[in-house]
């Protein structure tokens, strides 16, 4: 009998597998599903982008260095420059998305067995990043209650031991949309001080802050240049998923040295998405604002509706595309299957991501969130609330 | 102090990286540098896959399935079948280039500690992903003296123990060019059932095989649909190395699964190279003879002009577009670097990679042994062949 690894049993199917089958019955008897659980924007690429790849005229589509195209790495920094991060080119490596961005970095800083401590709930993918890179994820719960806010340094020192490498947060969060503030990024910054500790922060969402409250970077602390790691995307800036490029930057020279020679064994990021990323660097603050305010009056239309819901705790998120709801159901999964296996209004249902997938122990946490992605336009978003208000009702009538 | 973890500590840094600084310096010295050091060839994309590309009327760059485009899978397996390798569309995953689809592959198959054998020399960045599996290479080393044959069966059967848990190979070779025959890879088949091994074989220079000589994939044995795992890349075969995509190709299901789960965290391999790879599978049959006749021509002029040289030896490898040359110098690596730091004929000098990079040990290897790359037009490289030999007679009279 050949085995597979350990570490490949373990490596969990994406939070919501087991619901693909039935969404698929469900649009096979004709039922139109609203998608609320991914997070796919339905925004338009840049315009610059588009055209740079139409554009292209290399007639060989070679390696490039394995710390990125220079050129671009020169703009990224300027660009970064710009917000207040104060980074060089030399402080940049382009990576394979923000995920190969998280992979390198835990690899760099942790030994098998090392922990991260990591607020939940959190980003599913990272469970395999971690099981991949050897380490141990130890969660730190936050709650629904404050909205999601950063639990206490108290909390988090309870967790240090001398195995924690690191603490990792999402800023803004996905799944909880939840924006951490200055205050809060510098409680982070004096942990990592106090117990010397990495600070690893995925900021991928950062051009995604609502209602005059401005992003603030782990790069804009001081006095821990060796302690951050801040990881960055293109693809929810500007809606590019697909290109695969991403970013590490950091003012650890040795983390960028060891980050450098990961890259050269992959060789290099995709030529084709750092050309796009590149040029998408020119895009008019125009498609920002235009892009912040649908989001903005789809949050709001999807948090309006959700409290006005009996028994629907929702708090209003600050940032992302995302928002966890509590619903007054027994359990988050069942109900989403419910919801895709036998429910539907008007001839359409939901699809949501219960929220079970974005905890590190599913059995035991609250069983009764989901995450909802706003990224579906307004019309089909309020006939998604719509379906969603009587689909409880009814589950709970049942 | 923010230590670095261990596997970050011990990654090799590209083996022509300390060479690097002196070829900038030969270069702002205005001497020409010719190199044979790398692998990225000059031959152009084929044109439908630039045509994809340019033609792109996609409005946003989404995410692809995480098992690579369906339309394109289903056109890989054809593109396989017709070549002898019966797979359908649900044996592929398409990765982020070769590189991925080995670092995946290790990662399924192999707990921390566990061993893959491997024939030396070897492509220096099976160490990284090795490392960064947490694997273990145990190295046979095959010998110039038969033109980089498979070692014996005896000799595998006396490296593999109670951690052994595959073979890989790369067929052809990269860096010896060497094209493994259908009996050398029934040999493997019959040592990976005898001790129930994974055979893992890295095939991305498949295309490349000379004189009339066939390649025999390990997806064209019989009985041990378990065991084989092949690795394939768009880079080579189309010479497009920057789109960065690759494939796992294998009837084992559990390990589609696992890889699939890996893939699933890092959400896809590049929407615009996976266009790029599609598009490519429609290259007429003229790209590729027009592609093997130049790299016969030029793999001739180099082996004829290396066999020339008094002390050299260089078998005529029948694969890939790489040769290993043993000269007669004390240290390859020495030799490599004075060729930059002090040589030059006709303005000119040579780079080369020393072969200590492709040994597992650096130390103990033999150490006079050069990987050559053909991957320059037959004017270049009749400049750069008449400096190496002007180098070797200047480098051992100084």
């Amino acid at each position: 009998m050949l085995n597979l690894s350990k570490i490949a049993e373990a490596l969990p199917a994406s939070p919501i597998r087991k619901l693909v089958p039935y969404a698929i019955a469900a649009k096979s008897r004709g039922t139109k599903v609203y998608h609320l659980n991914i997070g796919q924007p339905d925004i338009e690429t840049p315009e610059v982008a588009l055209e740079a790849v139409k554009n292209i005229n290399e007639k060989v589509f070679e390696y490039t260095h394995s710390a990125g195209i220079e050129s671009y790495r020169v703009k990224l920094a300027d660009f970064y420059s710009k917000r207040g991060l104060n980074v060089s080119a030399d402080n940049i490596i382009i990576t394979t998305g923000g995920s190969e961005a998280l992979f390198f970095s835990m690899l760099a800083i942790c030994n098998a067995g090392d922990e991260i401590i990591i607020p939940e709930p959190f980003y599913a993918n990272y469970n395999s990043f971690a099981l991949e890179a050897g380490v141990r994820i130890v969660p730190i719960t936050a709650s629904i209650s404050n909205g999601f806010a950063l639990p206490s340094a108290e909390a988090f020192e309870a967790l240090i031991n001398e195995r924690t490498r690191a603490i990792l947060i999402c800023n803004p969060n996905n799944p909880t949309g939840y924006l951490y503030n200055k205050a809060e990024i510098e409680a982070l910054r004096d942990l990592a001080i106090k117990y010397n500790l990495y600070l690893l922060a995925d900021e991928v969402y950062s051009d995604f802050c609502y209602d005059g409250k401005e992003h603030f970077s782990v790069l804009q602390l001081e006095g821990v240049d060796q302690n951050v790691i801040m990881c960055d995307s293109v693809s929810k800036r500007y809606s590019m998923c697909g290109v695969r490029i991403g970013a590490i930057i950091t003012r650890n020279c040795a983390v960028l040295d060891a980050v450098l020679r990961m890259g050269q064994a992959r060789l290099c990021a995709p030529l084709l998405g750092q050309i796009a990323g590149e040029a998408a660097i020119d895009t008019p603050k125009s498609y920002f604002d235009g892009v912040k305010s649908e989001y903005v009056a789809r949050r709001d239309y999807v948090i309006d509706a959700l409290q006005r819901m009996e028994g629907v705790v929702a708090p209003r998120p600050a940032g992302a595309f995302y928002a966890i709801a509590a619903l007054p159901v027994d359990n988050a999964e069942k109900f989403a299957q419910w919801l895709l296996e036998e429910f539907s209004y008007k001839g359409a249902t939901v699809m949501v991501a219960p929220a079970q997938g974005f905890y590190s122990n599913p059995k035991t946490c609250v069983q009764n969130e989901v995450r909802i992605a706003y990224v579906l336009n307004l019309e089909d978003l309020r006939a998604a609330m719509e379906a969603l208000e009587i689909a409880i009702k009814e589950y709970n009538n049942k």
